[in-house]
């Protein structure tokens, strides 16, 4: 049973935290079978918080946890903070595998979007 | 003379402004002859500002620009911030139309994106 965990920065701003929320629930309908469970988790100024991301995945039944590092570059969140939550909750479950994705500002297909969002305007 | 301004945050952080201009060039080398020119510029700690990258783009012949905001969340700096940058330069250059695009985080392909991501780790 593998569960997806969208990692984003929080914000003081809920109205950006709720967008996250909504991402991840359509997300979880596009997955279709892909994971038993999509749901995210922020590394600051929202809730839940990484490790309690990962634990309520675990509580849920996850057997496998893919976090997903909604970010544009590869600052201190994304090399140091976000590796280091997941190592709190690594060292309490050790057996269930937890890997974390490329963040998505590293991903190629991303200039196909910027390029649609362009003809757009 | 079509160009286009790949905008993001700035950060005290160089790398991550210089993957902003390594994106960008990536950005013309894929975008063909779509647009005459694809530059970046910065809301804020890095450089060009918004306004001076429009200037040089019309300066170099642009006869419209799109501006293209490299943000994932419709916080203050996509909903007031960047429109006030492109406002200084409509007052000087009022002949040239520039555009802004939707943000990226609000396009809809950028989910595809994210479950290939996903699908990576």
């Amino acid at each position: 049973m593998k569960s997806l965990l969208v990692v984003a920065h929080g914000s003081r701003r809920e109205a950006s935290n709720d967008e996250i929320r909504v991402l991840t629930r359509t997300l979880a309908e596009r997955a279709g079978n892909a994971y038993a469970r999509v749901e995210c988790a922020f590394l600051e100024l929202a809730e839940p918080s990484i490790p309690d991301g990962l634990r309520e995945a675990i509580a849920a039944g996850a057997t496998e946890v893919v976090v997903l590092p909604y970010f544009l570059s590869a600052g201190r969140h994304v090399v140091k903070d976000i590796p280091e939550e997941v190592d709190k909750v690594r060292g309490e479950s050790p057996d269930i595998p937890i890997t974390i994705a490329p963040y998505l500002g590293s991903v190629p297909a991303l200039q196909d979007v910027l390029l649609d969002q362009a003809e757009r305007a």
